[in-house]
């Protein structure tokens, strides 16, 4: 059984969100093992004692963080001392660990900093390949422990050596092969109604489900001694998923749905323009978090006001007057403008109440037209999100990203948008 | 003492992070209390029993979230039930609160739902004014234990009731009062060294740091019998930061800066067209999350490409061709041509290299200018942040807003800037 212990006095005060117990979990379960408790101390060393010697009983690794950095109050490795009845003594390959680090960052090492290296008699130092601060594993009775700094980016690094460590000392001379799929269009109870008996019985494949508003990545894990075979059953499993909701997945790579348009438009030397009424910018800023957008995202129009649908977008004042700014024929004409306006590929078009204010019995607040004019037709899509005004600008960014991937692929039947 | 305790496998498997113990620690801080240790259990009874047996010695609260739902895995009234030797019982406190959510939802309760009101005998509900799922407390020995629903927005509106009633068991009777200022300019240790030595010697005052990317908050908390001497002590506390560091703090009271760019905004009736470049549409988007930001927020032109540029804001070619589309002249001519071409009362404008890719030199990653055009003059600010794209777009857009509020204010020594 595996044990998690965090330390830092920001953590109990509230002042920090500990990010590094999460993480590992993460990691151990899709190593295919799996914590039993989680603690958080303090650092104060009878804290740390306490931690160290209350464990469950058939607790055999304790994956702990924080506390060891060069400040006074980081006191892990002294406490550890204590607790297991060990001097401290200064680690060679701490040392080395600091020394390296500091050449890499062309600084000379601080005297300061060689306290880090300070580690309890008879521990093993385990290589910090981001930080200064090297972590150690310590085995008391039948016990292992490791003791990682407590930085997220430096537990990022130090946690697959910890896992690979556990792995072999238990045996597990299995290989772990993954792939997520990004699912939009529908939630998590409603993939597991349809994947309900349509996958097949694989005991060596498990399926993950991640959900983060507005969408769904689903994380197969396959196990086994025999790569070859493990891949062919993560391709059986994928191929069965596929089947039953494959139009609803748009990266079967982990990607972010702005760099699958993104890779779609370069593919095609396609340009876009976006015109955004109630996202406010937030599908090009989307679009353009993805390093190369310059490459196809030529121009946004931001058209807060009418008098900006009309004088960017050559929207008639008639028609905004005679359906109103959310309506059919505007989010058509927007699209429309902002390709012609631009000379770009592609337009994009959002026009909706995102609300608090601003819904009426007819157009309550959530109701969104998305246009996409491509070079031979426009489609024109109305969506209806109740929400915050947050949660409806997220949603629709997503909608209007998705409608034009598909628009990209040549799907017009809008199929993965049919279920909102 | 007081411990926390969060219940959930998806905690344990790395599914989900724990916001609630978070929450509850900072909660618990600002009130003048403290958690001494947070531990995580899966959903089994087993391990919940042994969470409840293996506190520490001196624990008098245990606050716990999780596993209060309708459905089979949520076992923790049950387990509570079994570790304190109780039988399980119909509350009617906690049908009277599942009743007054579903009138509230216009639904009828559904039978399943009534498993939530089966809780150990003894012990006391605690009103849910937000879900169906009511808490409840009981007694054991000389402790006392809360049990809340996992979810945290039925945690957020929980959390008060429980502080206010260890804190009158304890006789605590003080009134506690603070204030959050908002700082742009300075990281978490200038501040520190700033103010070192410079504020008043107030026992009952406090100082919390809270830094998020790019900005840090400031808490004040002010606790007392004494209503007047509270209010007092804050304001000469808040006097005192604002002696030293009064010109970075652009909120005294916790709101966004595009808020109080925006409330500046509409206090002056004053419109604004943004033109963004690096950041891609992300400053408009930050002014469009706030509710009636349709008010000034006119429109804006996202200008990736040189002829964006030129064909919405009139920014000649030779300009571009003879300074490059990063530099001051070009900023100048965008906020420029941005209020001109929407007629608007200010124009804010972005040019910059976002990278990875697209540094020089002499213009490397993270080189920005920002420009705002007032009626009465343009003033531009040369930015350098050397760091990954989402971080370059981040900090620019924060620096394009603090730049437009200073302009607001009149104060055009851009005073809150010079430490970039």
């Amino acid at each position: 059984m595996i044990e998690l212990l965090t330390i830092g006095d920001e953590l109990l005060s509230g002042r920090t969100a500990d990010t590094n117990a999460h993480f590992i979990a993460r990691e151990l379960t899709e190593a295919g093992l799996s914590a039993t408790r989680f603690s958080s101390v303090g650092d104060q060393p009878e804290a740390i004692r306490r931690a160290l010697t209350t464990l469950l009983p058939d607790t055999r690794f304790v994956i702990a963080t924080g506390g060891l950095g060069p400040t006074d109050d980081d006191l892990t490795a002294s406490a550890v001392a204590a607790t297991f009845g060990r001097e401290l003594v200064v680690s060679e390959a701490a040392i080395a660990n600091m020394e390296r680090r500091y050449r890499e960052f062309g600084r000379p090492m601080p005297d300061a900093a060689k306290k880090q290296a300070v580690l309890p008699q008879g521990c093993e130092a385990i290589d910090n390949p981001v930080g200064t601060a090297c972590g150690f594993m310590i085995q008391d009775g039948q016990r292992q422990f490791f003791f990682l700094p407590g930085v997220p980016e430096e537990v990022h690094a130090m946690t697959g050596f910890i896992i690979e460590h556990i792995r072999a000392y238990c045996g597990m001379r299995q290989i772990i092969k993954s792939r997520t799929l990004k699912v939009f269009g529908l939630w998590e109870s409603k993939i597991q109604e349809l994947l309900k008996g349509r996958l097949p019985e694989l005991p060596a494949v498990a399926l993950g489900y991640y959900p983060s508003f507005p969408e769904v990545s689903l994380k197969i894990t396959a196990t086994g001694s025999d790569e070859e075979q493990i891949e062919q059953e993560l391709q059986l499993f994928q191929a069965a998923i596929q089947a039953c909701i494959g139009e609803y997945i748009y990266s079967e790579n982990n990607e972010p749905l702005e760099e699958v348009v993104g890779r779609l438009l370069a593919g095609r030397k396609a340009t876009l323009a976006v015109a955004e009424s109630c996202t406010g910018g937030l599908i090009t800023h989307r679009l353009t978090n993805v390093a190369g957008s310059s490459a196809y995202v030529e121009r946004s129009f931001i058209v807060y006001s009418n008098m900006a649908k009309q004088e960017l977008l050559a929207v008639p004042e008639a028609v905004l007057a005679g359906h109103g700014a959310v309506s059919e024929p505007v989010a058509r004409l927007m699209a429309e403008g902002a390709r012609q306006a631009a000379g770009t590929t592609y337009g994009l078009s959002v026009t909706g109440i995102a609300g608090p204010d601003g819904g009426t019995p007819e157009k309550p607040v959530g109701t969104v037209f998305i246009g996409v004019a491509a070079p031979d037709e426009t489609m024109v899509k109305k969506m209806f999100y109740p929400g915050t005004r947050e949660k409806v600008k997220m949603m629709t960014s997503q909608m209007a990203l998705n409608l034009l991937r598909l628009a990209l692929l040549g799907n017009t039947r809008e199929s993965g948008l049919k279920k909102f």
